[in-house]
């Protein structure tokens, strides 16, 4: 296999390209002049082919713009801002109850609420869209937003839930869901990054979210599991042997963020050895390469009907996390890791044609879905990954020179 | 092509014994001694996964078993009657709450609640068990509870659905999905084949739902879509597109049956031409055989990520509806429908070694998951099926003798 240190130049060059074309094409298609906000479900070539407004999507796509504008030279434009701020505006009226200060799932064109959902993951995009807007505007209105959702979060996490609507069930028993301490880290991060005096509000919350994360390694450190008991047990059935690698792999690259800036060795080892790359082994297809969506770690079948799919998020966190923990390290064998999964994506889910990415491939890697929004994909883990991609590139390059 | 009339007595001998090892791995595998009710979550060969209670195919299976030994003389046993008995003990038990009188979607192994769901369908399915339980044992509390329970769906759907749970937001315009008035005129059918001095009491409600049904054609005549307005419109977007083949060619041999206890024939040719034709026209892989999950009335993508794969229930209900209308006009265009069915089934579903059916295929055909029950697979489309064909078949035999 040829060294992959001598294909940097030409990973830059495609993402460069690539990230170029994604933002061109949400620009192009998505904005709602009419209603504000975004068409999220957008055919292959940009057509709408619905009109409802997925908030997760909304949110992202605001945080994004204004992500891209707040780090990326070429993105610090006023188009780019203006697009901000308007989804923002959208976001702002339609998708928070007054009542209880929970956000909706979906919106209609004009804005009014469809559907809502008893989890805390509406309000941490909502957080996320208040806060990089405020990085962008140094509008206080954004900000003060942010941080009184992270409030309200918290509280839900960490003292009583019953504020998000789920009715408690004799059978319950509680379960500790790897995305939220996850999540919660995301946000910290993200107000953190905001203000940095913020910091020291969440070193606590950090330091649970960490223990939470934590927990979910099982089986001496083959697996990282999607869900266990709140004191750190693996749970009977299928949900508790199911594993997410795309996820497990992205929760890999919010530790080695954290190490990487508390210059904690063990939790980068952790990050690399265990969430990025023994997910990856696990979850890559030997047979037909790309991400599995989920995997049983028994060898059961997953009882999710899409278990086998490839679909485009999971991807686009194993290239941030490969190429992050190259970073670190130096390793060559994590950047040919990057090199394998770069390959797969560029030769199955790139549409250099119209730009973005397909979503959604079976087993064999071939498109099921043509669409490029859909109330699952918008703007957010692909420019995500490119902008992160990009960046990362960019410095190992100067490193070299 | 072999002349599809020269195969009942083939398709006759190999539905007749897939119904017997259907049964025989139920009874074997799937019953809780030591806590009641059925285990569900069944691998290929038949060993618990998981040991969670769904409540749809608890009190189905109950149906199945009492049904079995209410119309099928080999099956009038000692053994199949107590199988019904004990399993309608332990849905008696804990899937009805004692509260509002709505059912749990799923229960532990022990019977205490996990899930329910802000719909009518588990409480359908209980009023299945208790009425054909009632049939077999003669038990007026079976009766009554189905009774009863029928009154309280037929007000939930007609009068005032607040018992169900469902917040109205502002964005929510009223739907009309097919599964509803299916779903009371399988419910009408079970009553008055329990007692048919009740079918003067549903008589009205009949004539509803078959409006309702009528409305879901759409474009000509030329689409059954899942979801419409009301008044009979197409909705927009994605949701107002989506057709569910397996599920209109299942709505087709319902009223096929109206149809012909009415004497009916414009019923009939609806039920054939449209409901059942049409949708196996439009919903046949024509590229790798079976029946898609959903389809796109305007051929975009369906957003459902499992849209291509191919389900054993589909397949279940096309062989009833094809078969059923063979024998209802002998026109052998039918019955080669049923063969291609019969024959894609055989050469892909069907597990002889273990007994049973895998659910699960993708677009080419090839099996995904591996078990033979799951969350939303059971005791219940398979044995049905074949149990109806069985019937027909031998009757078509006798007719032709």
């Amino acid at each position: 296999m040829e060294d992959p240190e001598h294909r940097l130049g030409e990973f830059l060059e495609k993402i460069r390209a690539d990230l170029d074309r994604s933002v061109c094409f949400w620009l192009t298609h998505s904005h709602d002049v009419q209603c504000g906000g975004f068409f999220i479900c957008l055919g292959e070539d940009g057509h709408v082919y619905d009109e409802t407004k997925y908030t997760w999507l909304e949110a992202r796509q605001v945080w994004m713009y204004a992500r891209l504008y707040n780090e990326v030279d070429r993105f610090k434009t006023a188009e780019m801002l203006e697009a901000a701020e308007n989804g923002g505006k959208f976001v702002l009226a339609h998708m928070k109850r007054q009542d209880t200060g929970k956000c909706y799932l979906s919106l209609t064109r004009q804005g009014l609420p469809l559907k809502t959902q008893r989890t805390i993951f509406s309000e941490c995009f909502y957080l996320m869209a208040m806060s990089e807007l405020h990085r962008a505007t140094g509008d206080a209105q954004y900000r003060e937003e942010a941080v009184a959702m992270m409030s309200r979060i918290l509280c839900w996490v960490l003292e009583d839930d019953s504020g998000l609507g789920r009715e408690k069930l004799a059978g319950n028993t509680p379960v500790s869901s790897l995305a939220v301490p996850m999540m919660l880290l995301c946000l910290i991060d993200q107000l953190t990054t905001m203000d940095p005096a913020l910091a020291a509000n969440y070193d606590e919350t950090e330091q649970w979210c960490l223990e939470e994360v934590n927990k979910h390694v099982q089986r001496n450190g083959t697996v990282v599991l999607e869900n266990v008991t709140p004191d750190g047990k693996e749970l009977p059935g299928s949900a508790g042997r199911l594993m997410t690698p795309g996820h497990a792999i992205e929760a890999g690259w919010f530790l080695l963020q954290i190490a990487k800036t508390k210059g904690d060795k063990t939790l980068q080892t952790l990050a690399i050895d265990t969430f990025i790359t023994t997910s990856f082994s696990r979850g890559w297809d030997p047979e037909f390469g790309g991400l599995f969506y989920f995997v049983d770690a028994d060898g059961e079948s997953p009882v999710q009907l899409e278990w086998d799919m490839k679909l485009w998020w999971a991807h686009n966190e194993t290239m941030i996390a490969m190429l992050m923990a190259y970073t670190e390290t130096g390793d060559t064998k994590l950047l040919a890791n990057f090199a394998t999964v770069f390959d797969y994506s560029y030769s199955h889910f790139v549409d250099t044609a119209h730009g973005d990415w397909y979503g959604y491939l079976n087993r064999r890697g071939e498109i099921t879905h043509k669409f490029k929004g859909g109330p699952w994909k918008g703007f957010f883990h692909l420019p995500r990954c490119l902008m992160m991609c990009e960046k990362m590139l960019e410095d190992l390059i100067k490193r070299k020179q």
